[in-house]
């Protein structure tokens, strides 16, 4: 089993398509290069084109007498960087891991300013309008627990049963320092109306099962909270109306993360 | 005068190049189209192929009538996404941005860790030797003040005046807990040996001027000191030394980031 990271913008997701390079195609074609086998992985979680992961899980079988906790060293040096394999481990013949229950933690970074950060913008959504975050977290706790998450569900989805259970949903803000002098005194430049005054946004949202684009809706629908275009309440009224249609915008891919996967 | 912000991973510094495209050409090329006039812009620091900044200064002559505040957001509509403009304003005619004193600041981000993190690599230096940031300190005491950098200064630079002045050098420690629960405990990830152990340590450095290569000198100087290599009083010997070979080895560029400049 490998704990994969990777930088998601260049990639079309994880799983294999015919429209463009994926992680996991990736991950094959160096896997079989490297123990001269003929790899498959099997990943837990098929993040989106665009998202990033520092701890997806995948598995495979093998012949191969490298030592397992080795194999993430030897797969480095082939892989580009962009992705990483932080760890490398044996499990059991018939270990399943889609088969194993779980808890899925998500990272969604928001970067919240009057003009972009272009150090930032590869893994974050850049949002102007101010954002009240105490709002959005009252609108998050109607969220948290078991629910029937029709309305955070892609209607592109499949899925017909879509009860799922989110155990935590925090909401940290954070004030971007990067343009403050050492001393800690404002910057004033050049009689210029100083340099940055930027915050980010982290919510980080874990749970046993996810829909398809359920994080990324979940978080499109809390920025409306967010900005005050909807109160904290409305997100129950979302959840009871079971309607793709009743929540927010999808927000964009380059803000997410898969933080973790702990298996239970 | 334009605070410019940008990522330098794609460009080849700041200045004007034969051999590849950098953030001079790309504002002067989309200034004179949203200006409709010859614009050359005069920028304070040059900076490095794949330095990046977040508060470099330029300067420019116009007869437009755009007001000088809004230009920033007229010209980030035309810009690639990797360069932004934090602000614009009017300054003197006469004012010439090289010529009036200043105190720049340069912070140098390296990722300590097993294992890279793929969501790290474009802005920080991944070393996996472990370093003591407490002597990195001590070693870096020795520089702040009025020295002769001539030991700091790339044996490629013309300069031959190399007395500087560096008025603070703080070097930070973090723990990156992006792989940490929500709940604090430590990720078990299918009996794996847990996420991820990394630290971020950033070191800042401000002074009124600077060498070639000046700051990312220290920097490789400071890692030696970092991992036992050097002790930290040998910094002193180096700068005595006044012979680019008794310091380290020049850090990776994508490190680096100019965060601002005070004119004073």
């Amino acid at each position: 089993m490998l704990t994969v990271s990777y930088d998601g913008t260049n990639y079309c997701g994880w799983q294999i398509q015919p429209t463009g390079i994926t992680v996991e195609e990736v991950l094959n074609r160096e896997l079989c290069r490297l123990l001269s086998e003929d790899i498959h992985v099997l990943g837990v979680s098929r993040t989106d084109s665009g998202v990033h992961a520092l701890g997806n899980l995948c598995v495979f079988d093998t012949d191969s007498e490298i030592p397992p906790e080795k194999i993430c060293f030897a797969l480095n040096q082939s892989l580009p960087d962009d992705i990483v394999i932080q760890s490398s481990c044996e499990v059991a013949p018939d270990f399943h891991p889609r088969k194993r229950d779980s808890i899925k933690t998500y990272e969604y970074v928001i970067s919240a300013g009057k003009v972009p950060d272009p150090l930032r913008r590869r893994y974050s959504h850049f949002f102007y309008q101010p954002l009240d975050v105490e709002k959005m977290r009252l609108g998050a706790k109607y969220l948290v627990g078991e629910h029937d998450f029709k309305s955070f569900c892609s209607s592109h989805s499949d899925k017909e049963y879509t009860v799922r259970e989110l155990t935590a949903i925090t909401i940290e803000e954070k004030i971007i320092s990067d343009g403050k002098c050492l001393d800690g005194s404002d910057p004033v430049i050049g009689g210029s109306a100083g340099l940055r005054e930027a915050k980010e946004i982290r919510i980080r949202i874990s749970g046993t099962g996810f829909l398809y684009n359920m994080v990324r809706i979940i978080v499109g629908t809390l920025l409306r909270v967010g900005t005050g275009f909807w109160e904290p309440e409305k997100v129950k009224e979302i959840l009871d109306a079971r309607d793709r249609n009743a929540a927010g915008p999808k927000a964009p891919a380059c803000g997410l993360t898969l933080l973790e996967i702990k298996l239970l």
